[in-house]
């Protein structure tokens, strides 16, 4: 393969890039303020139902566009944090003290971090990089390493052993777990919670619970209903990834009231934007809600179809997944640091190079989220001919 | 005047929901969900200027609703603050380093309280109720009255006094001060800066500072270049005010680059949505800025002959001001229990009650917001009328 003078340049634009992201992949936006001709037809760093963003495109046509009701939400402040948990609490069907309403699932982690875990913070490697970014400088962070051999899968028993023998106060849990799609099913996950009921703090982000099933009809299951009386246990929600609008900002936390109100009290009771509160309304009709489900199963069905794809692309061995993402990793002979920013500058497809994730440093893993069905097909026709290209060089 | 049974039922519907949102105005959201046939004519609690509104609106369509690009907005994640700081560079001429970016000044005004603040927490009565309230509890707040008698001017030198002989570490200023409008001009706030150097924090809030100015061609006047290398200064800037988007959620703080790191690094690095992002993309274009900047001269300009008028009612008092509000007293022989509710539902004119701030609680105050021509004049009438009508009551 020959790299063009254009692509070359390109290259190393991209790495500048990411040196600036940090241990995020740099946005869109900022590739296409720098590479303002580079056309990107595919965003597969970005964990999201894109058939849920055309539903929810649709109905802000229909109910903000089209009425001009757009305008109230922008130019007028939001209700208060408590308004909007009532709106909510309809449509999860837990008790409104019980819920924060976030900017972000993002801005509720940071604060549990902060404000209600212990000194010692049990992370499982690898994980979402603010579960260690965000400890307070008086918190120590320990490791608990995934084996790639294991398939990146937990193994309960062994993190409970874990967490006792290293005296660790507040336990971070991901499900599915973030960068490799990684699941405990029901039974294992009462398991960790109840061995973790006298920590300090158990963080349990559900931000891919609508991705994952454990029977035939994809039936989605949240612990919401069982933690909710676990008084320790704060249970975060992205809403960026189910529903495809990552730049509305809106998550949620479910915990006791007397961490709510601490955190209403004091510096969160205004934080969600307009058109967050607008989600959240649409959030608590049925029509909404039975829509979403259809366009669920469809984004499920073609993702399953899509890992499964990749698992069989040449040089591409592909972990076993329940979310809306699936970790590759690549044979030893296609580097990754041509591959990745390959598919990006000549096939518009960005992927996320995970060698900035501790615990994967060393590795040639790139984390492929499920989009819609030709961008699906896009991706593979794309990821086969890089890796040709790719072999080539070797 | 005779109540209706309706206005009276209304009475109390409107006192439980203050009751709920505590030391705030109930939103208009929250008013239209309780009593969905009362019709908001004027929120003149809301301290915006709607011909900014229009503006970002027009903008709003042109660009991302014409486009189809709202869907790019929302579906993806924003970039992060430093590269929105980027762009706020452009504006205001601070280097990025020294700019934070935030969802509204309350996210920088919480975090600096939290993060970077002393333990005795100087700040003026009456004002911004957060700056005590998101006080941590191992730090004590010092109030300091400003007085009636005065017309609610800041004297310099003896708040300098009572800051030394209380051994306050702390200092949050908001220039203009809100609720009352009070302006302190730039040798007096020089003289403050100068004074509290060895502070660990001043908090600066500028975010009424386009609203004053000390020239005939009604100059705006920040202290943004002169605090940039003090290193215990936070400035803050909310944009729901002079821009009058509170909806999107979008402010800024000017302040040490340690500072800035330090929040971005934990905590605040996704912090601002799709839209507050485009919002700062539109300040950074020259046309842009013109356009506001005569809608802002506009605004002020019916401001100003606004409360000129407000001051001319029988049997109410304005105070000066220098911000898009103006605090106003009334006679004992208007009831502010009658008078607030019965300009709502009879008028549909919404005003801020100024009961539940500290410092105000036993007197007669309204805070009045500049609003439309059409609706300064709405408000004039329909207080006149609603004045007449409490005076028959008593």
């Amino acid at each position: 393969m020959q790299l063009t003078e254009r692509e070359k340049s390109l290259f190393a634009t991209l790495h500048e890039m990411k040196m600036e992201a940090g241990s995020h992949a740099p946005s869109v936006y900022m590739i296409r303020d720098r590479i303002p001709d580079l056309e990107i037809k595919v965003d597969a760093c970005f964990l999201s139902n894109p058939y849920a963003t055309d539903l929810f495109i649709e109905r802000l046509g229909s109910d903000l566009i089209e009425t001009g009701e757009l305008r109230n939400v922008l130019e007028f402040y939001p209700s208060q944090n408590h308004h909007v948990a009532a709106l909510l609490e309809r449509t999860i069907h837990i008790d409104k003290q019980h819920i924060f309403v976030c900017n972000g699932a993002i801005e509720a982690i940071q604060a549990a971090l902060h404000r209600f875990a212990g000194r010692r913070v049990g992370v499982i490697l690898p994980t979402f990089s603010p579960y260690y970014e965000y400890a307070r400088p008086d918190q120590e962070v320990v490791y608990y390493t995934l084996s790639r051999e294991n398939d990146f899968a937990l193994d309960v028993d062994d993190f409970i052993e874990f967490v006792v023998n290293n005296e660790i106060d507040t336990v971070c849990l991901i499900n599915p777990n973030n960068p490799n799609g990684g699941y405990v099913p029901t039974e294992g996950m009462r398991k960790l919670l109840h061995a973790f009921e006298d920590l300090e703090l158990v963080i349990l982000d559900e931000s891919f619970v609508d991705f994952a099933y454990e029977d035939e009809q994809k039936t989605r299951r949240s612990f919401a209903t069982e933690t909710v009386e676990m008084a320790n246990v704060m249970l975060v929600k992205s809403m960026s990834k189910d529903f495809g609008i990552a730049g509305v900002r809106a998550g949620y936390a479910i915990t006791s009231p007397e961490r709510v109100n601490a955190l209403v009290a004091n510096g969160y009771l205004w934080n969600i934007s307009g058109l967050t509160e607008f989600f959240f309304r649409l959030l608590a009709e049925s029509e909404f809600h039975e829509a979403y489900a259809a366009l669920r199963l469809r984004y499920l069905e073609e993702a399953g179809a899509f890992f499964d794809a990749l698992g069989g692309v040449d040089g591409i061995h592909a972990y076993s997944t329940k979310a809306n993402f699936c970790l590759v990793e690549l044979d030893a002979s296609i580097p990754i640091e041509i591959l990745a920013p390959l598919l990006l500058i000549r096939y518009g497809v960005y992927v996320r190079d995970c060698r900035d994730k501790i615990g994967l440093e060393d590795g040639q893993y790139l984390r492929i989220a499920g989009r819609k069905d030709f961008e699906n097909d896009l991706m593979l026709e794309a990821l086969k001919n890089a890796v040709g290209a790719c072999r080539e060089v070797s």
